[in-house]
């Protein structure tokens, strides 16, 4: 294989209650990516589009610096060439560093010949995280490489578990374009909880869990609860409780913050209920004088998606 | 049905990670409980044996406590009348209390000929809780009732999620013969935790109920860790360290402090293993000087079991 195209997904990390260790991958929104042997060594990104401010520099770009540990770790006789068409904008909270980084890591491990395992892939994508964000968080590139939904059950060691995906589960979302830095979001967090809220938070976790393996969509929506992280950080989103009160009377199983936002995730059960709670979203955000993206999109399952090969 | 003879398991609460939220019921361990109907009307404990210091006056008894909230709530023409004896000591930390209120509420519920839901039983049997410890919380109970593992996702509404449980896996408990009391475990706890030891406590706890769904006992193993609650409490518990690293050593996926203690359970696959970690505990604890009970137990997955009916 000299060439490879590749699909990035677009994640989801949190998912209300589970904040920096659940996430899951995005079906219809990512990055396009691809990826060409050449004969000069080293790693060369030659286009970026569909974003701006984005650098072309390897040592400056989250998918760069993926591709530059892996060839470190793995070396070989030829360089590799990227480019990337952004499918959606950086800054939204739905894991676009992520995706570069987790669609660099799968992407420069099939030129390679495959040596490196999922959860390896996943540990170079957090490379790419850490020079996009600061922080090497696993959630985002592990449902980017794994789909699907991923706990991130622990760092140290890293460990990953790929959890179900109830057939009819959906997804609603929408981007106020308004920014708010990953920093910010990060800053509003509490640095302590009652043991109280902790308890609350983790047995919805549990909760979650256990519907996604039994596709039970009545226990999912009642773990769709995030008494810690959401209260904190909902301020910076406009319309916030508007959104999630609308997508939950128009039969969401839940909402909450994609990400650190800004980017609003509702999860449903069916094409119905998802046509309904995009509606109710659109008419709540039509007359508020901030632009917005609003998608829907089923859950993807498999993770980066090969879209062609030379 | 006149007359009905009952097992009350007992049950490990908290399971590590999951404090006040997660528990499972015993095999082999509990109390054994008579209910008789009786012309007059009321309840009346006639007997307790196996255990000193428990009241026979049933509104100072946890399990008189749930039946006369039954009879309130169902009101019948006959009175019952109860006998009790207690399989293993209270302040074990082996939901003694919660045995003779899920016990209690069980026995009852089948003589008024079964009005109420196992949650609705569960209830109840939280009014024993209450009575007995002050605090009414359900892990024990809902372990007892339900039976297998069970997730108390959330109080208000209380809303009870019975866990699948592998089939190999196996419990050793040793309870050392000294006293820890409920309020003085609750009083070591930490009001406050870091938000980072909650994401690490939540990710363990969706980690066990994944690895309980998929009988991944090396999931459970890893998931087994409580970086909050055990922390704080054990050194209530003499030897609590020795116990846990010599049960791990000899092949346990991992050991904790069950309910708020004194005993210490550890969880096995297998008969071997299980074989392995009792002889291990008892060799670690036999020189000092402090009287224990050791068992090994199947887990219940059926909860309160009917020995008799007439």
């Amino acid at each position: 294989m000299n060439y490879i195209k590749i699909f990035a997904p677009a994640t989801v990390a949190n998912v209300s209650c589970g904040f920096d260790s659940m996430g899951f991958a995005v079906d219809t929104i990512g990055d396009e990516m691809t990826f060409t042997k050449t004969v000069e060594k080293g790693v060369k990104i030659t286009q970026i589009t569909g974003a701006k401010g984005l650098s072309l520099n390897p040592k400056e770009n989250a998918a760069g610096v993926v591709a530059l540990a892996m060839l470190k770790e793995h070396s070989v006789d030829f360089g590799i060439e990227i480019t990337m068409h952004k499918g959606y904008s950086p800054g939204s909270g739905l894991g676009s560093s992520a995706a570069s980084s987790g669609g660099a890591a799968f992407g420069v491990n099939e030129l390679l010949g495959k040596p490196f395992s999922s959860l390896e892939l996943t540990k170079f994508a957090m490379l790419g995280e850490k020079a996009a964000c600061g922080t090497p968080i696993a959630d985002n590139v592990g449902a980017a490489i794994f789909g699907g939904f991923v706990l991130i059950r622990s760092y140290e060691p890293l460990d990953i578990i790929k959890l179900p995906v109830p057939n009819e589960l959906q997804l609603v979302a929408i981007h106020p374009q308004i920014e708010v830095k990953t920093k910010d979001a990060r800053d509003v967090l509490p640095q302590k909880v009652s043991l109280k809220d902790a308890t609350t938070q983790w047995a919805n976790v549990g909760g979650l869990v256990s519907g996604l393996y039994t596709s039970n969509y009545q226990v999912i929506a009642n773990s769709l609860t995030d008494v810690i992280v959401e209260p904190a950080r909902k301020h910076l989103i406009p319309h916030f409780d508007l959104v999630k009160n609308e997508a939950i009377k128009a039969g969401a199983l839940g909402a909450g913050i994609s990400g650190s936002g800004p980017t609003i995730f509702a999860l449903c059960k069916g094409e119905k209920t998802t046509k309904n709670v995009y509606e109710a979203i659109q008419n709540a955000y039509s007359d508020k004088n901030i632009d917005f993206n609003l998608f829907t999109s089923k859950i993807n399952t498999q993770g980066v998606k090969i879209l062609e090969t030379k």
